[in-house]
């Protein structure tokens, strides 16, 4: 039995009692899985909780459906990062999807997905399925107005995944939508990580036509509040036109009430990207 | 420097990195002042986080706001714990109100509260303040037919709270309050908590014809994620009519948007209180 504390910032940490820590060091970080009593299996990159069996749910729903509600019907769809495969999960759950790409740099975190979170990598398998062990930023440039949605679920913008959280990433992201398709990213804490929060907003709004940002919680993420960022350049998003989509999605974090107040955020979030 | 964890279950805690710690014994209970990097002050009783100077508009806005906006003329309304002073600050942004009482049991809390926390406690010297120090449940037992709005502000149901979390307590909530009344209580965390939040509702919803609950952010609560139960007699609430009496409050959390879409709730919740 071991104690496992999460700095989420040099002031602040999350700490959990686990039964058993599995270390694996990838060519790209340090993999930790945790077994703990409080949350499932949690997954740990470089020292950052990225899921928990617990509470994956509140975040891959609201990261993937939002988008895929607003288009009209997303056949070709791309995660970028994700290699826990919870969000290609939720994606799957949209009967019109053709092609799920999925492009995470590190195939070791989706063998470590596939060994511990059977739960959350379930659907990486499936034929609709295509996983492309490459470089974000370089996979674009090779698939020019490509897909209807694009979703970004990287890790933290420190390190390698900084540069995806700069207009010229954005814009890439742009280049390979087709005409009126939808990006959605993860745009961190609004409370705990203000100004990366901040900053990713104001880069995608350089690039995109029609921004909108929600909020849902995390409980495992910093302060529990967690931000998201959908942009296009169609006008026709940022509405609940297609909300019969949801029927049936079978989902336990998002629902009508939900998606129909999705932009309803607090006023200091508000503030912050006025 | 020093590090404060605060253990929100047993196999759980916030960790937070403190200048300073001030240790106070009252008559009930062990009162511990942080002056922490990340969220300013920060009051503890009995090694439970109450309440940070940084993410304290968040409850306090979200527990006292609903309630005195879903009664058309709030003019009596009681606090029943609350020692901080911060659901009274808010409370008196109302001008209905003409008398505001405080129930603490603990006048040692109020005693910190105007020392170390001046923005916090800043209206409880208000002549429409009036401070009673005495038991909530006795409290209750003097004035029948009396009060517009009650407001819960205890904290978690463990010792000298855990009565006030039972059906014949929400009775007396019910018998002080005036026809049309409205009562509102902080019903802990669904997430972490979730036994504590389901017994809670169940027992108000035993009292009250009408009952909602609603979540908003706490960073520094257990999960991020916290829960209030409204409840009245009257027909006439859960729902927008006064939606007006919103401006010009001066918050930082509670705007139209969130009002308006107060009782929309994630699934899993829902599913909880079903």
């Amino acid at each position: 039995m071991i104690w496992f504390t999460e700095y989420q910032t040099e002031n602040v940490g999350l700490t959990i009692k686990a039964k058993e820590v599995k270390r694996i060091k990838s060519k790209y970080q340090e993999i930790v899985v945790l077994d703990s009593y409080e949350f499932g299996k949690v997954l740990v990159l470089d020292g950052l909780i990225q899921t928990t069996e617990r509470d994956e749910f509140m975040y891959h729903e609201m990261l993937a459906h939002p988008a895929m509600i607003q288009h009209p019907e997303p056949k070709k769809v791309l995660v970028i990062g994700g290699g826990d495969g919870g969000t290609i999960r939720e994606v799957l759950k949209h009967p019109s999807v053709e092609e799920a790409h999925l492009c995470e740099i590190d195939e070791e975190v989706i063998f470590v997905a596939e060994k511990y979170f059977p739960t959350i990598s379930s659907k990486l398998r499936d034929p609709k399925v295509k996983i492309f062990i490459e470089d974000g930023n370089e996979f674009l440039e090779e698939r020019k107005n490509y897909y209807d949605v694009i979703i970004m679920d990287s890790s933290d913008p420190v390190g390698a995944s900084e540069v995806l959280f700069q207009k010229e990433f954005y814009e890439k992201v742009k280049n390979s939508l087709k005409q009126n398709g939808i990006m959605v990213a993860q745009t961190e804490s609004p409370f705990l990580q203000e100004e990366y929060f901040k900053k990713a907003v104001n880069e995608i709004k350089k690039v995109f036509k029609n921004v909108g940002v929600y909020v849902g919680f995390v409980p495992t993420y910093p302060a529990g509040m967690w931000s998201y960022t959908l942009a296009s350049d169609s006008d026709d998003i940022l509405n609940t036109n297609n909300i019969e989509k949801l029927k049936g999605l079978d989902t336990r974090y998002i629902n009508e009430d939900i998606y129909k107040a999705l932009f309803n955020i607090p006023e200091f979030v508000k503030e912050m990207i006025r």
